[in-house]
């Protein structure tokens, strides 16, 4: 029997788990919950029912796992302990510096509801997080870096068009290359923000709106882009459209770290993506994650889990058997 | 209290064992055993005994864990059944085609004792196992690439040293550039063992060899050399031991996938290493793994595991609320 999926929430991450769902055949999607009108919703698999969200408790024993897609900062807080009390669940809450928090509220309602949580899932925190545990506890002694990008971030680009004077744009996290190549030399520098990443921003402006003034109110935005080495272009719409309009992401992270009696050899180890579509890649961890919660649950386990707590067989499809002769 | 850990057999991977117990303060090494006469066996640990492997039975009760050192051609698919039964073990068992075997094998044995053994850890085995399984399971439908080097090969160099006329040598296999960029690029590359790899060889010859008849010997060499586009250096002797005296390796393991719908999207997973002592990192990967043998047993677990079996946060010296807090 397939593992019956529900998704809660069907924006950008909601259709990508949707897709995700198609490549694993031991999975189907059972129903996508919206807060729209269902009858708006055009879902891409067919058989798959469309439900407002208040109907989700009625498909308690007919959902072996809900996706949570909703957004870290309002939605996944409430949503995640509330559905944990009826459904295994992963959401991909982003939000590192409430991971605590969240986990405890998460750990609680799925103890209560005898169902099992996992939380945080996609690729930071996610596989980059995993990375990032392995390479310490391979190598105690060193320095941790992560970088991020090529990549459009959102709350950038969400923050260029809040800008008086600004129509639409679309915002660039690039790496430094300089800076890559001298961890990966091992020569351990210490790098400020401004030498770790440079930001592009592509700007449509309003018509009529002062192009020198929006650009200096960019470059000085604190917190966003003051920290930065910052370009920006100005492009109209349809050159936006054209060459802006995917959601492109990535990163690197690296340890480098000693070993030996007198900490004689270096070793670097680097994790990178190249991600075409960043929704779709997360999307693609979070569904690898939920055969795991099915699993574990399946054996009795209960509460909130993270990546850091579920052994690598428990992801994949393959017995096993199939694993160790396979891949090891 | 301190983990204590045994070493069996001291040549590289041992001491490298050696070192890292050093950089994990919740380690400690209690002794080492050698087929030699101890006495002739000198540790850098102070404090930490040497002992006959006939006497290794009378500290069961005495070490945690249980390192096996030796070769993965002969020791351990005796060693590792053998006192899996009085032990927890670890060992580095590389030879990928027979592992379901040695699996089995430790299974029954450590079971037999209720210990827990884990096989064929280090990097590949190990790392790049788990990468392997991390990308199939997010990318389901997508291709699979690892490659090797720059590093020094020692079946490679062993078999230089096998043929008449050769005194010395070291063997490099080097990943061929533009097949990596190929894979990066997305390209989806068939790549033939020539297209992946090339070697390189620096040999001493025997006085009075013929230097064209050896290189003419290693070049058409079955398995081992035929079919690479292989470089023969003869150097002197006193030059390999200045500048190849090092035992580096290290690689590339990568996935090309693909998501959405019409699968429209591609993604590139990559996972690299890149390591001055080759030994010296399988033994830390080993150490992590030791970690986790004593804490998997502690709860009650018994039995053969690998890579793919042991939840990531078991290899952390750090509590779960710590690793959730600084690195998820």
């Amino acid at each position: 029997m397939s593992i019956r999926i529900g998704i809660m929430g069907y924006g950008n991450l909601g259709r990508g788990v949707e897709c995700a769902i198609k490549q694993n055949p031991d999975m189907e999607l059972a129903a996508v919950f919206t807060r729209r009108n269902p009858e708006g919703v055009k879902v891409l698999t067919s058989g798959a029912a469309v439900c407002s969200v208040v109907d989700a408790p009625a498909w308690k024993d007919k959902i072996d796992v809900m996706i949570l897609c909703g957004g870290s900062a309002t939605d996944l807080p409430q949503q995640t302990p509330e559905y944990a009390k009826l459904f295994n669940v992963v959401d991909s809450f982003d939000t590192h510096a409430r991971i605590p928090e969240h986990f405890a509220n998460v750990d609680k309602a799925a103890k209560e509801g005898g169902k099992l949580g996992i939380i945080s899932v996609g690729w930071d925190p996610g596989m980059f997080s995993l990375n990032r545990l392995y390479a310490n506890a391979i190598l105690p002694e060193g320095n941790d870096y992560t970088f991020w990008g090529k990549g459009v971030s959102q709350g950038h680009s969400d923050a260029l068009r809040r800008i008086e004077g600004v129509k639409d744009a679309k915002q660039y996290t690039i790496p430094v290359e300089a800076a890559l190549e001298a961890v990966r030399n091992g020569e351990n520098p210490e790098l400020s923000t401004r030498e770790k990443h440079t930001r592009e921003c592509f700007v449509v402006l309003e018509e009529g709106a002062d192009a020198a003034k929006v650009e200096e109110e960019i470059k000085t935005m604190p917190n966003y882009f003051a920290d930065y080495d910052t370009t920006v272009h100005f492009i109209s719409q349809e050159e936006l459209n054209k060459n802006h309009s995917g959601i492109p992401h990535g990163g690197f992270v690296l340890r480098s770290g000693k070993t030996g009696w007198e900490k004689e050899n270096s070793h670097i180890i680097e994790y990178s993506l190249k991600l075409d579509s960043n929704p779709e890649f997360t999307s693609s961890v979070i569904i690898a994650y939920a055969r795991a919660a099915y699993r574990l649950h399946k054996e009795g386990q209960t509460g909130c889990k993270t990546v850091f707590d579920i052994a690598p067989a428990y992801l994949s499809a393959k017995t096993p058997e199939e694993l160790r002769a396979s891949m090891l």
